[in-house]
This record gives structure tokens, sequence and C-alpha cells, in this order.
């Protein structure tokens, strides 16, 4: 039976039913009001508990069991051990032994080591992923071999989603760098130390259950408590929960590329010429190369005027804690650290805060942190010419990323996209963006090594660097050039199945993926 | 209409329905299995709030006309600013000005300070108050004035109540030392610093409203947050919270009555030989007079033997600040500061962690802190010959005081209670208790200036004290003792009429306060 579709406010065609849940089509930015309540789990009672507080079961397996895994579960985990994770895929094959299937695993990201869960796709003991799908898992969504519908969501969006009981989590299995035999968990200390391990507040508050799985016990009580013990139902202590060396890089380094150190330069330098970096400033990088050039380049310009960032939300790299230990940053709060720096920081400065997703992202939250932001630096895979943004496939149509906090960033002041105008000869700027993930209303600025395009909405900003020799153009300019080099690029050829929904950062619809037309 | 009542599991006759509301009778200690789930306020949208995260409205008025404050709505506030709270008394001014009826008042305590509110009992503007009835307060329910049926919680029966639903909030208003325009708020800074403020935890996460009074606007990002400005609606600046003498006393002092410090030596005494004060102890006393002697006589005995308490749960004071400043407690994790010693020792000491009553006392909760505890020292009104306690009455029938931790704190390893034998020539150990608060089987041992009563139930304890030379006796022999001084006491006289219903740590009634016999 088909599932009925409909036109959204983006001009989307998407789906009324998403794995047999009613959907909300995408009514606008900020157009949608929620009704009713938020998710409320079972009460428990102290009565079911240990006295001692001692939690400490045997096994992830025996966690699993006395939680009462079974069929049609929702399973959630987070990705602070990032690359390093040696724990998701276990449960699926523990699950996979004990016969389980029809699982929905609602992890807040996925990573090429999660490749191994494709066996349980396979085998049954995974319905679906609702969650980020980079690389192999995102071409098995686009080719049609997922059994459910994949659902994108923002870290907001997830947080959103859990909170508003879209998704109710049965059982979170929350990885920790340290915990007690109570449950209490923070991000730091051990062999596995990932910085801070914010993701898991929602999951840990919402879920019916959960577990803690670390490889540094540590005694009561362990400190700051970023998962909270009072939720944790058991704590099973293996001999490692990850791969020191992926879980952070230790190598993230600022881009060699002249194109993409052009690009960093022009964005500190419209940055600072449009008057937008400012003393007291608030800002958010990313980890990529570009970004990382752009951070050193905007640290300079601090320190040559004698300005301070108020405060910087990480993720947290080695060149946000730079500008905080020399002195041109009050704070950093952080949601996720990616490299040792970042994670030797959060250890010992004081100022560098964990500030949980749970309160920078909600949508759904008596207000957050993005919209308080005055410069945002984010990417995308592809933008349009009515600054329309994707970032979870590519043009070629296969789905290869996730959302990331991407759509939560987009609420900030100015967002900022600085792009290479083409990658791999293929046009980043586009006629229409293959699949919307963030409408063009909220994206203010597209910085290329071509020039610079200013959303024609801004025209705060236009006026701002006019006269700065800046070079500004219109995006269809920076369309044209780009396809003067590649040539026009040949759109997707999609079947009419719809493998993956793409939800914004209130629930609703904002777009979906299609199956890939392949032969 | 009569309202049906029935025997408990403790023996006192309780009612089925309190205000309306079905209640459910004691059933015994760990015997209630809660059913259902978690309160579930509205779920929030970022496109009700400013977006540059400004949350402050021009007063306290406006604050609550914009959260909609209506007859019959539950207005809750916490109470750590004690006998200096300039803000509660307020709320309920307006809203008598404004001509609202029938409101609950939910405070975590009330105070000297607080007994103004008697004139909006008399007005109508307040129905009834849950929470804590000292002084005159507990005269006016004792009386038969109040309108409705008040309900005493313990700290962690409140935040349980609140949790579960029992006590839907429609409105908090929670006091703040410091604040930032968001909302996120701490105990510290400013000049009505109280440490820390944690019961208004719960408060902040399950009201529908929250409003947040402070006289100490600072800058984002306001930390610890120990509210998140997440869970806030509207926050308002004053030009004082509290009067700072009164919010802590500064001047909380060690007792200098023989009777008492002769039982805080035998208290003591009886730790040490009795074997459960130890290297790695837990351990938590109070702020009155004799529990600040047991704090130094402890001290004195850890030093000596060169142990280390592993933590110490506060209410803190300078006592317990001093064995964690020279060396004598690795932790002081903190629901509420006593003096100002402790208030400065937040602000500086890492190792003395704000705790919320949310983590630490809440018995539907996965595990709590209490039970955890190897020591600890409480106090109360009357004992009675199976060791029942009660702390809200005295014994000429009158409600004088509030639960506070105390049910809660009964779930520690080791409950003791030093009290002395009589008081104003009134017995304090009793045939048995007025009121019903505690259940014999969870109070270890009685401590007075004329000797030790174990509970028969804690055969190790009696084994451990064995020719250790201290004074142990029966409970009875103590009971009889003090009636050969003070003669029998004369049994409290009641009227049918229940004023007010006390809850045992898991919602459940265990039992029932009735109108004074007067004339």
């Amino acid at each position: 039976m088909a599932i009925k579709t409909v036109i959204n406010a983006a001009g989307r065609r998407v789906p009324l039913k998403i794995n047999g849940q009613s959907a909300v089509p995408f009514k606008g930015v900020g157009k949608h009001w929620p009704e009713g309540t938020k998710h409320s789990p079972p009460v428990p009672t102290c009565s079911d508990y240990p006295c001692d507080g001692n939690k400490v079961v045997r096994s992830l397996e025996e966690a699993l069991r006395k939680c009462g895994l079974r069929n049609g579960m929702t399973i959630s985990t987070h990705h602070h051990l990032r690359d390093g994770d040696l724990i998701s895929n276990r449960i699926f094959e523990l699950a996979s032994a004990m016969g389980v299937k029809d699982l929905v695993w609602f992890p807040s990201a996925s990573f090429p080591c999660n490749d191994p869960v494709i066996n349980y796709l396979d085998d049954g003991t995974i319905n679906r992923i609702e969650g980020s799908m980079n690389g192999p898992l995102g071409r098995y969504v686009s080719e049609g071999k997922m059994k459910g519908t994949a659902v994108l969501r923002s870290h907001g969006g997830r947080v959103q989603a859990i909170q508003d009981g879209e998704v109710k989590i049965d059982i979170a299995v929350l990885v920790a760098p340290s915990a007690d035999s109570f449950g209490n968990a923070r991000g730091t200390g051990g062999s596995s130390a990932c910085g801070v391990i914010g993701y898991a507040k929602a999951d840990s508050m919402y879920a019916s259950k959960v577990i803690v799985v670390t490889d540094n016990l540590v005694d009561f009580p362990c400190f700051p408590m970023e998962i909270e013990g009072n939720y944790v139902d058991y704590v099973v202590v293996v001999d490692k929960i990850g791969v020191p060396e992926k879980i952070v890089s230790g190598t993230t380094q600022v881009t060699k590329s002249p194109d993409r150190l052009l690009i960093a330069e022009l964005t500190a330098s419209f940055l600072e010429k449009s008057g937008i970096l400012k003393d007291g400033v608030t800002i958010q990088a990313g980890a990529g190369g570009t970004s990382l050039a752009i951070a050193v380049f905007v640290h300079e310009i601090l320190k040559q005027k004698d300005w301070k960032a108020k405060f910087g939300f990480g993720g947290s790299t080695k060149y946000m804690i730079n500008m905080l230990e020399e002195g041109q940053m009050n704070y950093i709060l952080d949601a996720q650290a990616f490299d040792l720096d970042a994670v030797r920081s959060v250890e010992k400065n004081p100022n560098h805060i964990p500030y949980p997703v749970f309160n920078a992202y909600n949508y759904h939250s008596k207000g957050n942190l993005t919209s308080m932001m005055d410069i945002m630096i984010l990417g995308a895979t592809e933008i349009d010419l009515n600054f329309n943004g994707n970032v979870v496939t590519h043009s070629d149509g296969y789905l290869l990323h996730g959302i990331g906090g991407w759509q939560n960033c987009l609420h900030a002041r100015n967002v900022i996209i600085p792009v290479p105008l083409f990658r791999d000869r293929i046009p980043v700027i586009v006629d229409q963006v293959t699949t919307l993930c963030g409408p063009g209303e909220l994206i203010d600025v597209i910085i290329t090594e071509r020039g610079i395009a200013i959303n024609p909405l801004r025209k705060d900003l236009i006026k701002s660097v006019k006269g700065s020799g800046l070079p500004v153009r219109t995006i269809k300019e920076l369309k044209e050039e780009a396809e003067r080099i590649c040539g026009k690029p040949q759109k997707a050829r999609f079947e009419e199945d719809i493998v993956a929904a793409i939800k914004w950062v209130d629930g609703t619809v904002i777009d979906v993926v299609r199956k890939i037309k392949t032969g």
C-alpha cells in the first residue's frame, strides 16, 4: 500500500507516515507549535535497587537480559567514542546471538567502525537505524536494503524526539570513560577519555532502562555527574570501551590546501570587515581543516584588537583551547571534544565546561544556545540558488552523512558557510539541493575561493561590507562560474521508494531521501 | 460527608482521600510499588522564547501574570534563603491583590519569616500549604483554621511527589543568589548567597512555568547551572531576595549545655566503640547544637586514628568544612549550606559539591544516596517503645515542625538519634508516638544523657558494644526513668477532624494529625 504524501511548506513531497508512525510535514521555520506533554518514563523505586548503590553486573549480556531486551525495542547509544567505539556493535552481536529481531538502533551518530551493523541489518536483528548514516551504511540505505525507513535528525532534533516521546528509548547503552558503581559517569579519566559525554544526557533521563558501560570504575562519587546515577539501572565494567587513538584523533590539523586556506582567510576577513567579529563575540566553528584555519585567523584578529570572545561553543579543538588559555576567550561550553588537547582542557580548565546538546540545541525547550550565538561556521554538501542547504546526500543522490548539529546551528545570528566552489569537479552550488536539510532563509553567507555570496535577505550584511574590497558576488554568479569550469552536474536519479526521512529541529519532516535508481 | 478511613500497615487510621485526591495508605517499608509514569509537563518551543535568550521581565507581578496565575494553581518555592526569604510572602501578597483564590503553596520548607502567609490563608488566597508548618503556621493548622488539609512530606518525598505528578506545580518561583538573563542560576555570589539551591531542581524540571527571581544578574553563562535556564520562562531582577544575616546564621554554635555535650560525647563514643566509625566512613549529621558537638568529637577521632571519611552529606556546617579542609573528609556532597563557612566553602573547594535532594533523597529513583550512608545522626520530638519516631508534633499534639530530610535519612545503615531524655520536663521517650513519621524498624540507636538504647533488631550493634562500658539500657528502662523524673506525660487530646496528612517517602500516608481539642 502506497503511503500518502503531501507537499510541505518547503515544497518537498513528504509522507504522512514513517515506519507506521504519523509524521507532521514541515510548516516553515518556527511555525510548528507542539501539542501535548513531554515523554514520561516509568516511575522507578529504590525498593528495586541495591541499598549499597552497587549496580555492577557481570556483563553487557547480563545487563541487556535484565533490561528485558526483546523484539522491536529501541536501543540508544552515543557517539562520543567516535571511530573508536567498541560497544555499539557488540550490543547487536549479542542481540543477534540471543535471536532478538527488529530492533531500532538510535545512535547520536555512527562512524566507519559501525559498518559491521550491516550484518545485523541483514540478519533481521535491526529493523532500521534512526540516526546518521555515513559511508557504507548510507550506501546500504540508499540502495533500499534497510527493512525500515531511516530517520535522520539533528543532534537537537534527536533530543527533541526523545523528550517529546516521538522516539521512546527502551534501553540506553551509554559508554563512559569513568563511572562509579552507582552509575554516575563522566567523559574524563581512564584510558578512553573523550572529554565530555553530554550527548547521553537526554537518553539517560528519558530511557526506560539505562546501562552504563565503563572501563574505568572509580570510587563513588564520580564527578562531574554528566550522567546521573539516579537514572541508571546497571553498570557494566569491561576491559576496553574504545580504541583511544580513534576516539580523538590527536592530529586534527589545519588545512594545507591553498584553496581551502584562501576560503578560511576570506571568511576571517569577512567576519572582521562586516563587523560581526567584535569584542564579546560568541562563536562556534567545526573541526574540519577549513574551520580550524578560520579559528586560527580569528584568534589572530582577537589578539591584534585585544578583544575577547565571550564564549565559544564546542565541538572543541586545540585552536579553541589556545584562545581560552591565551586569554582571547572567556569560556568554552562543550558538547564534544574533538582532539586530545580538548580532552585535557576539560579536565584542567574550570572555564571549559561540559554543556549538553540537551541545553544547547533542543528546539522544544524554553530557549536554547544556538540563537544566542553571533557567528556560526558550518559546512554543506550542496547550497542552492535560494541558499537552501544539504548536508546528508551528495549530488549523486547517495546518503553519505549525518546532520550533526547543523540544523540547530542555523538559528545563530550569522550563519556562514565556507565551501569550495566544487569538489572532485562536482559543483557545490546548484539550482536546487538534492535533499533539503536547512531552509535558505536561515543561511546568511556562502564563502568560496572565488567569491562571497550574501543572502539578499541580509541587507544589513550586504551593506556592512560595501566598499570593503571583499569579492562579493551573487550566488547565481558563483553557480555559473562553477558550471563553466565543471559543466552542469547531472541530476541524481531516484526511484519512488522513500529510504530515509529528514526531520527538521521541531520534529516535522522537511524532506526525504529516495532509493537510488541503478542501471 | 465523612471521608473514608482505613488502618494502614503501621496501625494508624488514615483517609483514602486528601483534598479530593486519592491517597494510598502506608504499606510497610519498601512495600509499595508505584505504577505508571513520571509527570510530563507541556512541551515548550523556542518559537515562544526570545532568540537572544533574555527572559528578564519588569516585575514579579508581570511574571506571574505572564504565567497565567489563576485560582486553584499550585505555587512552589524553595527555602534556601531560610529565615531571610523576602519573596515567598510577596507572591501571595500579589496574588491577593490580584484577587486570586484557593492557591496551594508548596514550599520545600517554611520559616518564621513566612508567618505572614496566615493573612493569605485567612483571606482565601491560599487554600492550603503542602509543606512544613513551623510555629504559628503549625498552630494555625492544628487549630483547624486552614481551609484545605495540610500535606507534610520529607524533602525526598516532595521530590517524589513532583516527579510522579502527585503534585503538579503550575508555577515555580525560584529565588537565586545569582542568575543570568536566560535563567541559569546558582546559590553562590551576590549579597544573598546561600551556597547551593538544589531543592529547586525538581521544581524547575517539572513545573509548567518557572520564574527565577534574583538580586544578582550575572553575564551568561551562570555556572554551575544548579537551575538550567532551559527550564525557565521568566527572570525577575529585584533589589533584594533575602536578608543576608537571616539566610545563614553565621553563628551556628556547638551546644554549651552540659547534658547535650554529654549526649554528644556518648554518641561519638558509641560510634567509635561499635566500629561503625571507621576509615572511609560516610556520614551525615545536622546543624543543631548537639549534632555540631558530635561533628567536633568525630573529627577528633578521625584525626587521632588518621582516618578519612569518604564523604559527608550536607546540610553543611563549618565543622564539616573543617574536616574537609584539614584532610579528614574527601568530599562534601551538599544539599544545603547552614552557615557562612559552608557558603564560602562551596565557592572555593572543588570537593564541596552541590548535590540536589533530587539525587540524594528521592525514593522513586533508581537508588539514592541515603541508603549508602554509614552513619546518620538525626533528631526527634518523640521516640516510642517500638523505636518509632515523631518529628512533626509535640506531645501536646500541636504541629510544630516539618519533616525535612528526616524520613529519607532513615534509610541509612546506622540511624542514631541523640536526644535528651526530656525537654521542659516532657519525656521524649513515650509509649506510643503522637504522630508516626518513621517506623521503628529503621531507627537503630537512641542516645540520651542517661543511657543508650539499641533497637533489638540490631543484634550486631548490641554485640559490638558488649563489654565496652557504654551505658546500654533498654528503651523501656529509659522511658521509665524519664517518667520517674517528670511524671507520666498527659496524652494530647484531639477532635476527629484531620488537619494534616503525613506522607511516607513513597507517597503513601503513614499518619495524620488531627485538630487539637481545646477547652
